[in-house]
């Protein structure tokens, strides 16, 4: 009966993806809108048809984690790297900006500081699955903004960690241990180095090595098991898994046999990407929209949702660099997406935020995250 | 902490899968063998490194779906129906003889006859997985043998199902409701007609249709979900999930995209299949071979082992088609896999088998599955 459900669920969750995919596609809009739509339509909010259990769950986490891989597969470290400076000074901007104006405004109304610097702090965050998937739907990874935007994310990533870690620590024992921030942010930065160093050492031997294996099927299951290795000790540090599995699509990018893990990690992520966008979709209560409901705090949340986008798009004016566009840096910014979800639950669990309150902040990244994937695409089409 | 513990368990998993199997390769062996192995190794039985979680429960339970599927795929339903004859004659006696030995071997040993009825029961069992994914890796799908086995194999299940309603019927009420009986055994006989016969009809266009679609992944999406959906109705109806999927295959493969599925499908089952060979092999608890152990069976056990082998091979006799090896259909219905463990499962926890006997039953279940695949490999190495 249990495995029934599950069966079931994946068929709705499938077909769901697939039709509201293909459905916007055709009429000029990215499939992942589709997909987060489908996630809106079958999810708890709307009919109820699935609901995510813990097995979705896991397959949503498998799907985000893959995709970051294929985006690292499909990137180049050089390009990544020689975009650092400028990556980490749009990060830095579009970190400070989103923090200082959604504390600012929250003060300003007159919320206590503390809620103040957990608004601003989920105001930090990027979904850099969002950006990554429609980057990768239009075939633009290779674009020098999206070198920018992924190297930025990274960047974000590390920022938002720390600010996490401040945030709860202010929320929990009311004081900031300096030290630990430092540990957290020195650990982060060695693992990136580590891991793309011992990596690009040892890939190309480990890749020759296992294309003498005979059992079939080793090249995608090492792939795998080398991305999940890494997420893993990404999770271990502090960092968020996806940054772990990027760095060990770039790492195998470098190696002769990148396009045959492309090709063969392909079907695997056209399986389990869509289930990720889904409950993310299937998170949103449509009801929170109502301007008209009872403790609806529309107006903050209106108010939150336009410094939330001139924030980040104003991190796209940190582009110094050469032929790097800035709107497609700013708005590859904006969607808040699982990451920002995570650090508004945050506030709520330590009773910094009322309920309300996190409706109203559900409803920002929302309308952030949706509105990501056709922006992107407009600025693709008629900018090029 | 969760993600991280799923993530290790699949690192782990992969790795010892593919070790295992690389290993049991080189040395002549399947590698089906060696992901058995490797899950007895890192299973509760020894190093405890890896627990059946839900999720990992959930994959494995979905990768014997997509083994099932894949080999459907790569068989010929005109073979397969050419073969019907046969591999029912086959699975008649490959049911009969277990169930008579069985039973009579426990009645004349004293035991109550109830619990002759469920021992029997169990060795009636046959694990389709085991011997298709040998074959499969042997490249004799297409084989005449292969076919009167898999064709067996789905009569077998539904004789097995009857046997189960019957066996725990007389358990639980102490009667047997023949109605009952006929129903579940002409659901299941309409279920596999109105499936083939409607999937052949709908498959060429859809297929068709799918082809004009724009969002990527389409192909082996749509694909799974067809699976799926009959996995589910094949569960509905009281069938095993395996075998809506394997119907599922054999519809798409007579569609002119079959290369196309098969080559998506393929690094999804790489990464799928070994993770439900593994946890078959979690279940083994090797103390339980111990024959100097405190309640030993091992005596039961051996003969009941005999009996086991004996009776599997003699269905092998039921061969009357000229061309049709009779060894490989025999020791290809030796393995009693996780059918033999869901029967067993059900005698204990019906109360009518004791914890000793059951784990006896358990040994018997282990060592037709794991002498299987080193011995159908030897019959293919030695007899061509």
């Amino acid at each position: 009966m249990e495995l029934r459900e599950l069966l079931l669920g994946l068929v709705l969750v499938w077909l769901a993806a697939k039709v509201a995919g293909e459905t916007l596609e055709r009429i000029g809009q990215t499939a992942v809108l589709g997909e987060l739509l489908a996630g809106v339509l079958i999810g708890p909010g709307v009919l109820g048809l699935v609901r995510e259990s813990e097995v979705i769950h896991a397959l949503a986490e498998l799907g985000v984690l893959i995709l970051l891989f294929e985006v690292g597969l499909e990137s180049d470290l050089d390009e990544l790297l020689q975009a650092g400076l400028q990556a980490t000074l749009v990060a830095v901007v579009g970190v400070a900006l989103p923090f200082t104006a959604g504390f600012g405004v929250m003060y300003w109304l007159g919320y206590p500081p503390l809620l103040a610097v957990f608004v601003g702090a989920t105001l930090t965050a990027t979904s850099v699955g969002i950006t990554a998937r429609v980057l990768g739907d239009l075939g633009r990874l290779q674009d020098s903004a999206a070198n920018v935007v992924l190297g930025a994310a990274v960047v974000d990533d590390i920022l938002g960690l720390m600010i996490l870690a401040v945030v709860t620590g202010i929320a929990v024992t009311g004081s900031v241990s300096l030290g630990g921030i430092a540990l957290l942010s020195s650990k982060a930065v060695i693992f990136l180095v580590v891991a793309l160093v011992v990596g690009l050492r040892l890939a190309p031997t480990l890749m020759r090595w296992i294309g003498r294996f005979r059992a079939r099927g080793s090249l995608v299951v090492y792939s795998l098991v080398f991305a999940v290795a890494l997420a893993v000790l990404a999770d271990v540090i502090g960092l968020a898994t996806i940054i772990g599995a990027f760095a060990a699509g770039l790492v195998l990018a470098t190696t002769e046999r990148r396009s045959h893990v492309e090709e063969r990690i392909k079907p695997v992520a056209d399986l389990l990407v869509p289930v990720f966008f889904v409950t993310v979709g299937m998170k949103v209560q449509p009801a929170m929209l109502n301007p008209f409901a009872e403790n609806a705090q529309f107006g903050i949340a209106l108010l939150l949702t336009a410094v939330a986008v001139a924030s980040k798009l104003a991190a796209g004016l940190a582009v110094y660099k050469q032929g790097v566009r800035r709107w497609p840096v700013g708005v590859g910014m904006v969607p808040r997406g699982e990451v920002g979800l995570i650090f508004a639950g945050a506030g709520l669990s330590a009773g910094v935020m009322s309920q309300d309150l996190y409706s109203a902040i559900v409803v920002v990244i929302m309308l952030t995250t949706f509105a990501a994937p056709p922006w992107l695409k407009a600025l693709y089409r008629h900018e090029r």
